[in-house]
């Protein structure tokens, strides 16, 4: 169970939103620098290389020793396992490409700014996942009559809020044992062992929720006649208004579209530098609810829309689709934004839901493009 | 040559400090979401995994193709060449391992804060590189007489302060081509090619110096007989007082010692819990000027220093060195601090010097720990 400790509270505070004006703080600051998004021109990749994927660890990275891992499954089972990454592998194995996005992405650009890790809209990226379906690894344990969800545990050990914990959350079993929910405990990622920021050597992949479900470093899964109500499940990862709310909890990703910057950024603001004429623009474009249906495109801030081609991969429904179109670009200032629409009638706001935990935010993703001639005076390329 | 324009300044701006009390702006959170530094629990790692090595790209990560690479070695050499990846396997190789760090790591400390990648303490990791020694590249093309420096071109292309500009650095020649100083044109990072972010497929490794030198996407090497003065040589990464002066340029790494956080993190503020009681402190430090010959570690937040153990590794002379101490922690909030100094008598300050870019600030790191005894009803561990 999680221990509330009175004496943590000299390192551990509640739950706050940032006052008014209040810029990026040194404990925002001291999440940006170690976690990190994908950088934007990284959408270029159908699989995000895994030095780039997006990157979120609650407490440290645990120092783990593949050779010596042990996963239990207990609990509500009939048969309690305990398995190592040899009988794992021996197990059917299957490869998913999932799109990951954390719950907080773009919470930065919310105001109130609820002050957590500070995403501006960046927090996801794809991987080839390849592990043991946790509905095979269930049925190799037996699932008891009275179980009702599966609670899992990482060995990243922590303190938030007041609360010291390992990080653990819990899968409706409806989502865990279902084969067609393509849920995994993997031990690979794009073909090789999983790296320590990603949860070597064993960490859960649920296909289309945010990434808070994903739980990494995985040493136990533990399945409950009653619903979990620890801290990730309860008190973190809850659409509230207030504080004292219950809230509803965080799962499905919303849908979202993300532009590859176009051009070339100055380094400073990141804005972008595109020259007059034709200019493809190219993305990524995903939904937990569903596949994306449309991307549309505004090359005015938002004012008109117009539909880009998007280029879904049916071998991949947990991966976010491409998309593409061409701008023609003219003299000035631009400001290109761009949006999604998803199968079940989903669309991405021009305005951000707020929340206290600033989660599921998919506000429309704006990007600055100055279009400015080639100078008339430029040398040959690459003349020091 | 870089180009300077000015309808750029639509879009990109000097540079500037910030005001007084002035938080992280959204530029710098900007830069911050992308870029990211070495978790510092990853210090454990005699060699960093490469999704954990601290990156910063000055503009985008190019989309480089290694099968088509070409680095061309011309201007004032006596045979031009033109190699691809294949030429350059089947010259001399080596694999060195080496410790980066950013010319603005602590840079986020320093009051007034420089605006730019806003680095607390963590722009630094050690990498094994493998590639062809710089001075035998030199060597096949034949250095004419006259040459004083080498300048390294990267495909990364983008603005900064209004000058749209490949990224170009200089060497001086007589580091450049010195066996010694173990140059490389590397094409391997961890017994793998490089990934994207590392500079794929062709990078500059500059043993010693702050990361600016090691010019990454590398295509070109033009030899010249008379000193570049380009953006990022004369403007950028430069220590002054004020705008206007020539300033001295950023060269070799200062010392400065690192300590792995111990025990467990609070996840807001990043402070740590420990038990009462011996605590291991282990952590990483090096200098571009020498060998680190000392490790001091302070557990009153700089007031008394004992010396921990150094454990330098011969085999390995550009790399970081291991540290060890053991602290007796007791029950409080306790601040704690390390410093090195190296064989030439460089020791880290306790107060950190200036400059306008926040360059090569080397001021000690200050750990916060609360020792806090094990809760007394505390469960058996991992129990939902």
């Amino acid at each position: 169970m999680d221990r509330s400790l009175g004496d943590l509270g000299a390192v551990s505070g509640p739950a706050r939103v940032a006052g008014p004006g209040e810029g990026i703080g040194a404990d925002e600051l001291g999440l940006a620098t170690r976690n990190h998004g994908l950088p934007l021109e990284a959408l270029r990749y159908d699989v995000t290389p895994p030095g780039l994927h997006y990157v979120l660890v609650h407490y440290d990275i645990p120092d783990t020793d593949a050779e010596d891992w042990r996963l239990t499954v207990g609990g509500r089972v009939l048969r309690p396992l305990e398995v190592d990454l040899a009988a794992l592998r021996d197990l059917p194995v299957v490869t998913r490409r999932v799109t990951l996005e954390c719950a907080g992405n773009g919470r930065a650009r919310l105001t109130p700014r609820p002050v957590s890790q500070p995403w501006l809209v960046e927090a996801v990226s794809t991987a080839e996942w390849t592990g043991v379906p946790l509905a095979a690894l269930l049925d190799a344990a037996g699932v008891a009559e009275d179980a009702v969800e599966a609670v899992f545990t990482g060995a990243d050990h922590g303190v938030e809020r007041g609360v010291e914990q390992d990080y653990r959350r819990s899968l409706p079993l409806a989502t865990a044992a279902d084969p067609g929910r393509d849920v995994l405990v993997a031990y690979g990622m794009n073909g090789a062992p999983l790296p320590p920021q990603h949860g070597s050597p064993l960490r859960l992949v649920v296909p289309g929720w945010y990434g808070m479900a994903h739980v990494k470093w995985l040493r136990e899964i533990t399945l409950t006649a009653t619903p979990y109500t620890g801290f990730q499940q309860s008190t973190a990862y809850r659409l509230r208004q207030e504080p004292g709310e219950p809230g509803e909890p965080v799962t499905l990703i919303a849908p979202r579209a993300l532009l590859a910057p176009p051009g070339f950024p100055d380094f400073m603001t990141r804005a972008r530098v595109v020259r007059p004429g034709p200019v493809p623009l190219t993305g990524r474009a995903w939904s937990g609810h569903g596949p994306v249906v449309r991307v549309e495109v505004s090359e005015d801030g938002g004012a008109a829309w117009t539909d880009a081609e998007v280029v879904p991969d049916p071998a991949h429904p947990w991966a976010w689709a491409a998309w593409r179109t061409t701008w023609t670009a003219t003299p000035g200032l631009r400001h290109l934004a761009v949006r999604a629409t998803d199968a079940t009638g989903r669309v991405q706001p021009l305005a951000a839901p707020w929340n206290r935990g600033g989660f599921a935010n998919n506000l429309v993703q704006r990007v600055e493009v100055l279009c400015a001639p080639e100078p008339e005076d430029r040398g040959p390329s690459g003349t020091p």
